[in-house]
């Protein structure tokens, strides 16, 4: 445990490190990372392909992505919005007279990240997890995704010649790789100076991590993204109207990128009817006629015909197309498979997330089947409808049933592509991730790694910077109820 | 189990009446319930003082409280803050094409609320948590707390008769009395429709609930306040010049209210000195001198005596004051104890929280024995530093340690008393609370019960009030970057 114990005990240095510099300086160190980032060339792509298959486009604008979100946290704390200040000054005659507080979020602490398989830049050791832990002034300690470990080293080598460059202490990003049985992972997971995680990847591996971090002396908050299989509901009269676009609509988005996103939609629910007879056969057209690309890497691809398959082996699901490419051992093997909406409701093992193009739809007689159908549907980072302005009218109930269920709640457009704004929620009740109430993309991802302190009757000079009368980062504060940038008369 | 699914349906059903009211009819829902609880006279004082033994002035001030968190939380309704509307257009130039995103907080659900024993109004059947989850637009069941269960029924028809005056669905708000066993709360934790626990009581009680939340198939947020014995540490310089005043100062919090409160002091850590000696010396008197009222019942009386003797025994521990008054079995018995700093690092068993007037000097012989005291004590509610200037420019280590400890940090300021304004944390990292990310007192309360959903390419009409083109509500929104009224062109 001696190295464990230093690791930890270097990430609570680099953690008191980055929570005392000025707002200014963390958005220095941000954006150079962003620069390091940016400014690794065709190494970074080969590696990345050569660990994961991906395409050269899709790598290129991960990295863009990867770094504008280096660039919108750096921006943020530029503008110091997210300590939410909060100052309410003293009234000296009341009774009992009121103290002078003033509240500012602090950084959690050292925060541990495992980076997801499918999104080597994006979400993995310079991802939204890493960036956003940052930008709140916590250290963050990277455990490297044993399937794109040489991409993981490149990027961290990246991350550690900004620090440098910036002056900063190194300790404030550490990057560690693990034996098979994640020995180091688990036993910082229970290390008592490690004070939140971030994890996205398999439900197993986020409730055996969500376990241990709730058994310790002192648990810990711990954002899991875990599984969503992201349903599409397609109302009748959308059905109707649209079948034949929705079909070439929804194959692109549940074949795009071999399926391989969080929010690949693996559950389509349809009404019975001769329209939706139509759409079933145009998707099953698109399937039959699917690419077999590779997937991420040989582990996934096995994995993809291991739980596709204990899909197709329950007695009430049908399977109706699949390509008729020859995928390798390596390659998807896009499949389309059917089943009733009884049994899919009595049988919670169908909505086991399949990792890949695998898509089932669920057949209902009634609306009201359909209503069970979404109530009876997990935690969602996404739903869609798919739904005419007569449809929405028509089905207020189904519609108020679905959003309980989700983070995010499409109309007419597909799951994938995950916008990176403020107002982007990438979270969604249980399992999709642990905490409904917070988002792992997008600006409010820093809410995760803060926390707010509270400094009653303090004297000016021995505030934190931001809390002083005297507005010296110029930042937005709420004083007395109204937000503004002016002094405090002191 | 009938019975639980009952009251669990009949929550979900108050939780979708709830939700869909709109803002300004949530707000004369907490208005009401505010008018009809303040209008509650002699029967309510006489019941509580029969329950608590609390005297009159301190329950009319804590009625006041109660009623003016219904008011607070009934204008926050009125201004929509707590929405946090987000909102970014569509970019239809951009490829891809940048859909129109739309966020806003929607309600968790319902939640079950565990008032406290101490505070019979302010932290029970209509406290902080009914109040901040009834704004959020939840349902809430309140478990009746045993220890003032004709108070809790009277709160109760007093809520009950607020939403029957308004006409809204009497499921929003619900009470449940138990048996010894905690039989109905227990199955409530662990029913699938309720959503979010509020906690304020035992850490023993506290723990079991957290196990019970995180061990269903979808574990859900509970905020419990568990434990706090809000260290007072006095500094050297400051102990030089003002032991005198800080003996009587920190006395009389120690002694205020039988030491009933969450936020008591009861560890003060001091140097070794002369001058802390008479603090010691002047501090005993006041302890010897204090009056015994009586406790709020006899459980807690009983409590006090069996846990202060745990930590009076402990062989490292002296009893140095006791009142010299004759304590009646079910009054306080103010009590002053001291250890060594060294001891008290090297026994957790110390840091129980000894509810009532027990305070534990710990005597440290440097300021590195202090940090080290610091650096041991668990999550608290609250720290108080006693400083000088002098004290705080030489002792910066030290003030981190501690900000590292505590969700509320004061100077030359005793912690009992919280003020209930938008900038007051009341929570702190475990065992002070399970997250410290969230207060239970003040507005920012509410946010343990809402969740953002993100309204991704939907059609104006079809979409919530709140998030209209047409800003209906008058409520601040953030479009595009920028806080605004202003209505969206479509």
């Amino acid at each position: 445990m001696n190295n464990i114990n230093e690791i930890a005990t270097n990430a609570w240095q680099g953690y008191e490190a980055n929570k005392n510099l000025d707002l200014k300086q963390r958005a220095v160190l941000l954006n150079t990372i962003a620069q390091h980032i940016e400014a690794l060339g065709q190494e970074l792509v080969q590696t990345i392909q050569a660990e994961t298959n991906l395409p050269e486009a899709r790598i290129l604008g991960e990295k863009a992505r990867t770094v504008n979100q280096f660039r919108a946290f750096a921006a943020d704390c530029e503008n110091g919005n997210f300590l939410n200040i909060v100052i309410e000054t003293a009234v000296n005659d009341s009774t009992p007279q009121k103290p002078d507080l003033r509240t500012m979020n602090i950084p959690i602490g050292p925060v541990l990240v495992f980076g997801a398989s499918n999104f080597p830049l994006a979400y993995s050791t310079a991802g939204g997890d890493t960036a956003s832990a940052l930008a709140a002034g916590c250290s963050v300690i990277v455990k490297a995704h044993p399937a794109h470990i040489l991409t993981s080293r490149i990027i961290a080598l990246a991350i550690n010649d900004a620090i440098a460059a910036c002056g900063f202490n190194q300790n404030i990003f550490l990057h560690v790789e693990d034996d098979e049985h994640n020995t180091v992972a688990t036993a910082l997971v229970q290390h008592h100076l490690i004070k939140a995680v971030g994890f996205t990847g398999s439900p197993k591996v986020g409730k055996l991590i969500w376990n241990l971090a709730n058994n310790r002396t002192q648990p810990i908050p711990v954002f899991a993204e875990m599984s969503s299989i992201n349903p599409i509901f397609i109302l009748p009269n959308k059905m109707e109207e649209n079948f034949s676009t929705l079909a070439t609509t929804i194959a692109a988005s549940c074949l795009l990128g071999c399926g391989q996103f969080c929010t690949n939609p693996g559950l389509l629910i349809v009404l019975k009817s001769a329209a939706t007879n139509k759409f079933i056969d145009e998707l099953k057209i698109q399937f039959q006629n699917a690419a077999t690309p590779k997937m991420l890497h040989q582990s996934i691809a096995d994995n993809y015909r291991k739980t596709s398959e204990q899909v197709l082996n329950q007695s009430t699901v049908s399977l109706i197309a699949v390509t008729n490419n020859t995928a390798k051992a390596d390659e998807v093997i896009p499949t389309l498979a059917v089943v009733e909406a009884n049994a899919f409701i009595n049988n919670a093992d169908l909505q086991m997330e399949v990792f890949g193009s695998f898509s089932l739809i669920v057949i209902c007689n009634s609306i009201l089947e359909m209503e069970q159908v979404a109530a009876s549907v997990e935690g969602q980072l996404t739903c869609t409808l798919m739904a005419t302005l007569n449809d929405f009218e028509k089905n207020q109930k189904l519609i108020e049933i679905i959003q309980e269920k989700c983070g995010r709640i499409n109309s007419n457009n597909v799951p994938t592509g995950v916008e990176v704004n403020e107002a982007m929620v990438h979270g969604g009740p249980w399992p999709a991730t642990t905490d409904s109430r917070f988002t792992s993309v997008g600006l409010a991802a820093i809410k995760r790694f803060l926390r707010p302190l509270c400094f009653q009757n303090w004297e000016n000079q021995t505030l934190p910077t931001a809390l002083q009368n005297q507005n010296l980062w110029n930042i937005n504060r709420k004083i007395n109820g109204i937000v503004t940038k002016n002094n405090i008369n002191s």
